[in-house]
């Protein structure tokens, strides 16, 4: 597993952005220093070459933990479709986002989730915005020279779930509700088995 | 966590059997002497005392986890419905399944799964047998005394999953398609990493 780099230190929170899928996955890792978020890595992890299902399930839990290691974030918020085409594929959509998760909940990383109309909403203005137009919002928020952001655009999905969530977060009306997981843990310590 | 047994040491294969629910999960445990299946444990965990979807996972994964650790098995089968009522139910059920498995891969333990179908079949030779069939017929083959089999019935499809493993696994077969996860590995070291 990669060790964490000590740059990390400079942030004050960090956001990791997680667009689980069975076939790609993509990820985006975001750094606060005050109220500035700015981009620390993304990418895209491919699925499709393996066949099994469980092989993916095992690669999705094995990097999403490389990566909670590697950046160490204080959250992590997923990007949640919450309907799909059929119940065969939101059970495999569930699988993946469950072992996703499992990695998260095995390093005690609070978890976020929000639809991906919620999170155009937030980054663009426009629930229905292009996957094109999303990207663009994100490198103009988050300040990265044009030339120099050429993302795969699974990747900016799960970039634009964790700025999603640094602004739900940044919103005082909403603050309880959006971290009510760790509110709960702080509430009912004894609920809570090894914390 | 607590600490595997040396009285496992007996068995020459141990298998646990899962039935994840997001209100209620079961679990068996066999053990296997030669040709014959026994009873180790079998419980359930009780998930509706929590509120948070999320605490509901992590004491999926955590307990699980807990179970691999203790009892040391050999592989994992899930009793997995493939069909459910709606989107939203089989995105929870596969969320709930994928937390179950992660804690499986995280200690590189195969996994198999099973429809509820199946599993009565190889336990009654009926598809369409009630609970209290599958308990009685779980029951005699595994040489339980009556007065001592009072398990809660979640815990009984656990059991009825791993035994259904058992039963398929040593049918010649199907043996190299049940245990096809193994086999790949075995025949792609390259592909799988930390194997």
């Amino acid at each position: 597993m990669p060790k964490p780099d000590s740059s990390l230190k400079q942030y004050d929170r960090i956001i990791i952005g997680i667009d689980p899928g069975t076939n790609v996955m993509g990820y985006g890792i975001l750094g606060i220093i005050g109220k500035k978020p700015s981009l620390i890595a993304m990418g895209v992890i491919k699925l499709s070459k393996f066949e099994s299902h469980y092989l993916r399930l095992r690669r999705i839990y094995e990097r999403v933990l490389g990566l909670v290691e590697q950046y160490l974030p204080d959250e992590m918020a997923i990007e949640a479709p919450f309907f799909g085409k059929n119940v065969q594929s939101m059970l495999k959509l569930g699988r993946a986002q469950g072992v996703a998760m499992a990695a998260a909940l095995s390093r005690d990383v609070p978890i976020a989730e929000y639809e991906p109309r919620l999170i155009k909403m937030a980054i663009t203005g426009n629930g229905a915005a292009s996957k094109e137009q999303v990207k663009e919002m994100l490198r103009r928020q988050l300040d990265i020279p044009e030339e120099s952001f050429l993302p795969e655009l699974d990747a900016t999905d799960a970039l634009g779930a964790a700025l999603c969530h640094f602004f739900e977060t940044g919103k005082p009306e909403v603050a309880k509700g959006a971290k009510s997981w760790k509110a709960f843990i702080a509430a009912n310590p004894g609920r809570v088995k090894g914390l």
